[in-house]
This record gives C-alpha cells, structure tokens and sequence, in this order.
C-alpha cells in the first residue's frame, strides 16, 4: 500500500477502504508518512468529502492509535458530557454534581481551554488546594466512592488526533464535517465512556455558525458514537450569546456554586439540568425526559446537589469553604463598569468577542503554555433581550491590569448590538438529535 | 501576509493575487514555507484552479525564482524548440542543424532524460568525445561563429519549479493545467529565448493521453509565453507510437544522421521541418509557412544540413567520422527479433512500453543517478498501419544483458495490438495553437 495512491483516490472522489484508513494514520502517527503527503490528503478529503463508513473508519483508527481508558472498575453506567465549545459554557460543573447526587457516576477527563472557550480544568483550578492530577487508581476510587471525580487528561489519548489536528490548524483543512466529527468523537471513543451526551453549540460563539452545520456535525457524530456501540445524543443549543452570566474562571466557579444554591441564571441550570438528564436516562435511572429532569430540580431543592459539590472539591484537595466565602477566590484588583449612554434593548452579544475580552484580560490561553490569571474575566449584566437604561451598567471587567482593562472594555463595547424597540431572547435548547432521528426541542 | 489565508482562499475558490503568488513562492523557495502547507495549497489548486492571470504570474513568480540567462549577446532572433516529452523523439538534432544551416541561431539548454523518455543531451553523449558542458562564453561563441550549441542545463533555472515539482510528484497534484503549464514555460522565460515553439504530444506515449487535453495544455502555454511577450506556437503531435523507427540513445543518433543524409524516417522528417519552420519564422527568416517548409527541406537536398551536423560535432569535442562510420559508436553485444507468426496489421504501439522497454535495458534513467548505456535500445521494423508477415520481424533488440532482452522482448509484445484488417496510420501533426487561434493541420 502506498500513500501517494491513497491521496489519489481521495482526490478522484473515491471510498477509502478501512484499510486505506488505518494505514495513513498509523503510518501518520508512527511517522512514517511525512507531514506534506498528509497535509495533500487532508485538502483531498476537504474537497472529496468522506461518506459515514470512512468516517468511523477514520474514527476507530484515531481511537485506537494511543492509550485506551478502562473504566470497568467503575460501578454503574458512565455517561460523559462533552461540548464543542462554548463561552461561559460551565454546565460540566453543574450538572457533575447533580447527577453524582443521584448516584449516577460522573468520571470526567477534560482538556484545558485554548482560545476564546475556557476549559472546565482551568474553571477547578481556581479554587485554592484543587488538584485536577489524580492516578488512575485514586480517580476510579472518588467515583466509586462519591460519584463524582474530574481530572485533567494525562492518558495518550488518540495521539493520530492530536497530530492531525495539529496539521489541520494550519494547512486551513479544519473545517470539514468528517474531520471535526472523527477528531471529538475519537478522544470520546478513547476515554472509555458507555454514552455519550454532546452539546453541539451554535452561533457566533460556536465552531459551527449555523443551524445546519451543527446539526450536520450533531448527526456525524451521533452516527460514529452509535456505530462503535454507544448510546449517543446530541443537543443543538444556542451560543449566539455567552451563557450564565459570568466569564472568566473563578467568576464561572462563583456562578456555579450560586446555580446549585438554587440562584443562578436560568440559562445555565437549564441546559445543565436538560444534559444531565439524558446522561441519567442513559445510565437507566429512568426512560423519561420529564422525570429525569424533575429528578435533576430536585437535588438543587433539597440541596444534594451543593452538598456533592463540597464532596467533591474536599475529594481532590480544595478548600470547600469557598463555597460559603467567596472571598477566598483569588480576586482582582481592577472593576470596571461597562455603561449605557441611553436607553435601549440588547440585541445581540457576539460571543466569540466577550471570550476575546476574557483572553485579552489573562483569563485564557493565548498559547498552550500561557499562564492562566484566574481571577480576572466579565460578568454581563444584560442579556439578549434586556432593557438597559440610562446610566445603567450591562457589563462589569475584572481585572489586574489597567491597559488590558481598556482593551477589553472596547472589545465588550464592539460585542454588543442594541436596539431602540424589544428584542426577543433566542431559544437556548434548539434540537435534539439520536439514533431515533431529529426532533425540536 | 499569511500562508494559512493564502491556502484558506484557494481553497474557497478565490483567485489569489500576484503578491500572494510571489509570496508564497519565494517562501517555499527559500525554505521559510514549509512543505506541508504548499501541499495543502497545491492540492487546494487541483480542486479551485487557476485563471489565466494567476497561471501566469505562478509562472513569472517561479521563471524569477533563479537564474536568467542572458542570451543577448547572441546576434538574431533565439527561437527555443520544447518537447513535452516522446518516445523516440530525435526533432531537435535534425532540426536544430537544418535551423544553423539556414543562418538561424539554435541556442539550446536542455534536461536530461528521466523514466521513459529520452534526453537529447544523452543521445548527444552518444558520440565519442562530445561534450555537452561548455562555460557560457563557449555556449554563446558557438552560437554566433557556427549557429547552433546544445548543452545540459547548468545555471539554476527555475528552482521554484523544481521544488514545487518534486512534491507535487509525491503528492499527486502533478495532473493540474495550471500547474504543468508553468512549470514548462518558467523554464523556458527563465532560459532566455526570444521565441517559443512548442511540441505537446498527445496519446499513449506522451504525459496527455487526449486531444482535448494537450489542446488545453497548448492554449495555456501560448497563453503565457504571449503574456510575457514572447512569440509562442504550439503544434499538437501524435505520440501513439514512437517517432521514427529507432529508440535507444546511439540509434537515435544514427537516424537523425540517416535522415539529415535524405534517407530518414518520413515521420521524424516531417515533424522536424515543421517545427523548423516555425522557429525561422520566429526568427524573421520569412512569414510563409509553405516557404519555411522548402527551405528546411532544401538543407537536406543541398547538404548543409548534414555539414552543419558534422561542424556542430566537432565544434563540441565530437568525433565527426560517425557521420560516415556507425561501428564508432558504442556497439551492443546482443541482437534479438521480434517475429510475428502470422499474417497481420500493426493496429496501435503502445508508446511508454516502448520506451519503458528501453529503459529496462539501461537506455534511460529509472533514477537520477542511472547510468545510461548509450549503446542499447529498439529499432522498430514496422509501425502503425504496416502490414507484417508470416515470420517477419517487426521490432529488433539491441542489449548488453540476456536476462534484459528477454524482459524488454515481452514489453515489446504486449505494447503491439495487431489487426487482421489493413489499419489507416494516424495523422501526425494535428493541431497548430498560437495567439491566432487553433487550428487543424
């Protein structure tokens, strides 16, 4: 088998065998292809496409081209939660708890945040004595001990993936529906899960802009969990405005703690609350969506789900008094308000902006080795949606630093659209898509 | 200005200015791009193409990348003769002497033969003593004391082709007009001729297997060399078998001195005035194309043809007494027929296995640094439309080597298609390409 004739036939619009497939990444990750014959196939399958077999194909040989999680020694069915990407997305630290505390394991690995999305890992970090680096042995532990334990990923998961995307961010070979689905679905594949719940963001915020492009990618990858044999739904939900209200890492914590207080922003405990529940029913807690999303309400109510939060942050080595004091989160020494000279409705927030404004102020990644600045970030004080009067603040900058304060301040000013007349807010939860097919929501 | 964008418009279909075509040639050139992403983009040129104006600026970016040569010091008007590459195409020695003979300077840098078509400096090298590697000067003092000087390319032409060639050639992106028309005209601006006439074979021996193809090839060709203000023709010749009847470096060189003599193949002479007409055109010699041909023909019957052949052998070192006496050339030790053993019709040649026949028996280059043995080769007794008998022979082997004579024997075999019907030869020269338009022979 030869590499130049596998470009070949991509380029002339032909099916790639499995064989085909295994050979290119595995030559690819060992190395023995170089990077311009793989960078060549890339634009051929940018323009030729991949059909749904060659896509798992490509999919199982990612999976299978590193270390291979066993959670078996976990009680119980695990569900993992994954979004493609959000801002103010930290509905894994809402809804970890509330389904640990309806018994249902949590045993999550994440990655950290680069760009304008922040990482769940990172958000953790920011509570004083946290530790995200746990051994296997102790992380299968905490779950079985309290449902719930999320680290940092140090296993080589799909290494193939890790080298391609790698290629793809600067050979402009990203954007296609089989490679964007492949490379999630691998690492989920990886990291030895036995269903998967994805939340496919969209809008101005998201990967994917559009309605049809996430649901396009919703279905390829619910197609690929479903054909390795995992219970797989997709959620399309709306990122054309941040949400929560707070952006930034210990910002986002605080925001968690008051949402499983039973105070947070309706958007968040939502989707929180609308994910957990199909990880539940894939778990067999029960087959009902209003069930489990009665179930979900509940541990807020009666305050089981803020309890599992302590659980957890004393499991890895936090200080749980944050919950009551949130004083002990690193804090900034700037604020700044964000004002309206005259009275209007928020029309629109673009989001990828109010992630740049975060970045801008130390509160992302630049670059993987950029040093993360936890207590700086945003909180938005309006929504789309929102009346904001004369004089009347619709967003507050964090900050250590008085020039980056200025810039994103400006960046902030620029990410808002108002409108003289009411505005409708956007629906949040858009689709739900399964093996069973498309359905609203 | 940023590769990655650079790739990301082609990609969308865009057409790319003339400093981003710079740009990223000259990167490549000078190693600051790397292989991968020029891959990607010239994959991503497969897919978007190129206009017009983009291929001639590819082709004025990569002919700037090296050395031009300077051929002003040369008295009249330069008229560079190009082959797309044939199987026993021997025009440029039989024309380049009848070209001399007629007071028009023949200044020729040519390549060396690679895989199974063959270079004229190799045949060349055939003659004891020849030497194709003169210092400029020497070129140019040739040039104007007896007309004509053939020698290898030495200066460091077109470097950006050669580089952008030797990865398209791993990564199947060599098939692209675009492409293949500017690598063969950046070679030729950078080479200093004043007019262009160019060979594109089409059929089983050549690079383009159709008409359609090499017209299209043609037009982009003429395209560019007009654009950079050099006269350019283009005819459309047949390559469904091999030009003349000899194949093989020392036979070669026997035919062009047969048919400089008057007795040549009617194929090979008919090309070679033809072409030959169009380069004392150029030249000014005349604008009729019926005249052009006369005179060319005339060199034969005078003899100044073949007297110029036998000063341009001695003016390079050459020993002309091979004119005379064919045993000083290299002799090969094994002579071998091949016989039909009935009664038949020679229907088609299957051109490359010609000439990968002879390459089998070491009369071409599999790799650069091939050793050819200029003794070896075909000669073919019968061609298209010929009727062959019982026992009679229609091609004969000469080789140094019994295992490679029985190998190219069966290449031989099988590239002949028989017919038990008479079988009408194909037209030669089909088509003549120039700024005017198209048009049939």
């Amino acid at each position: 088998m030869r590499i130049y004739d596998i470009i070949q036939k991509k380029r002339d619009g032909m099916e790639l065998t499995k064989e085909e497939i295994d050979f290119f990444v595995e030559g690819y990750t060992k190395g023995e292809i170089p990077d311009y014959q793989i960078s060549a196939l890339l634009m051929a399958i940018y323009f030729s496409k991949m059909n749904e077999r060659e896509t798992f194909d490509l999919t199982m040989a990612m999976a299978n081209s590193g270390d291979l999680l066993d959670l078996s020694k976990i009680n119980g069915i695990k569900a993992d939660k994954h979004s493609t990407g959000g801002v103010g997305d930290k509905t894994s630290l809402v809804l970890g708890p509330m389904v640990a505390a309806l018994g249902v394991p949590v045993a999550k690995m994440s990655g950290r945040g680069l760009g304008h999305t922040g990482g769940t890992i990172d958000k953790l970090e920011s509570i004083p004595g946290f530790n995200t680096v746990l051994p296997t042995d102790k992380f299968i532990d905490n779950v079985n001990d309290i449902k719930i334990a999320l680290v940092g990923q140090t296993a080589n998961l799909a290494p193939a993936d890790k080298k391609l995307y790698a290629l793809r961010d600067v050979t402009a070979t990203v954007d296609n529906m089989s490679l964007i689905a492949s490379s999630i679905m691998s690492k989920k594949l990886a990291s030895g899960a036995d269903a998967i719940i994805l939340d496919v963001k969209t809008g101005s915020g998201a990967f994917m802009k559009t309605e049809n492009d996430s649901l396009e990618l919703a279905r390829a990858m619910v197609n690929i969990g479903e054909s390795a044999g995992k219970q797989t739904v997709a959620l399309i939900t709306n990122m054309d405005e941040p949400l929560g209200y707070a952006v930034g890492n210990a910002l986002e914590v605080v925001e968690v703690i008051e949402t499983l207080k039973g105070n947070g922003p309706k958007d968040l405990l939502e989707l929180s609350v609308v994910l957990g529940a199909y990880m539940i029913i894939a778990a067999g807690k029960t087959d009902n969506i209003e069930e489990a999303i009665d179930l979900l309400y509940k541990t807020i109510e009666d305050g089981s789900a803020i309890n599992k939060f302590r659980e957890f942050i004393e499991a890895q080595g936090g200080d749980p008094k944050v919950i009551e004091d949130y004083t002990l989160f690193k804090q900034a020494s700037i604020e700044l308000e964000v004002c309206s000279n005259e009275e209007l409705f928020v029309k629109s927030i673009h989001t990828s902006s109010i992630g740049k404004a975060s970045l801008v102020l130390g509160g992302g990644r630049e670059r993987k080795e950029s040093i993360i600045d936890s207590s700086v970030g945003i909180i938005l004080t309006k929504k789309v949606g929102d009346r904001v009067g004369i004089n009347e603040v619709y967003a507050k900058i964090y900050a250590n630093d008085e020039n980056k304060v200025i810039q994103a301040k400006e960046i902030i000013e620029s990410a808002f659209e108002f409108s003289k007349t009411p505005v409708n807010p956007q629906q949040l939860i858009k689709w739900i898509v399964s093996k069973n097919g498309t359905i609203k929501y």
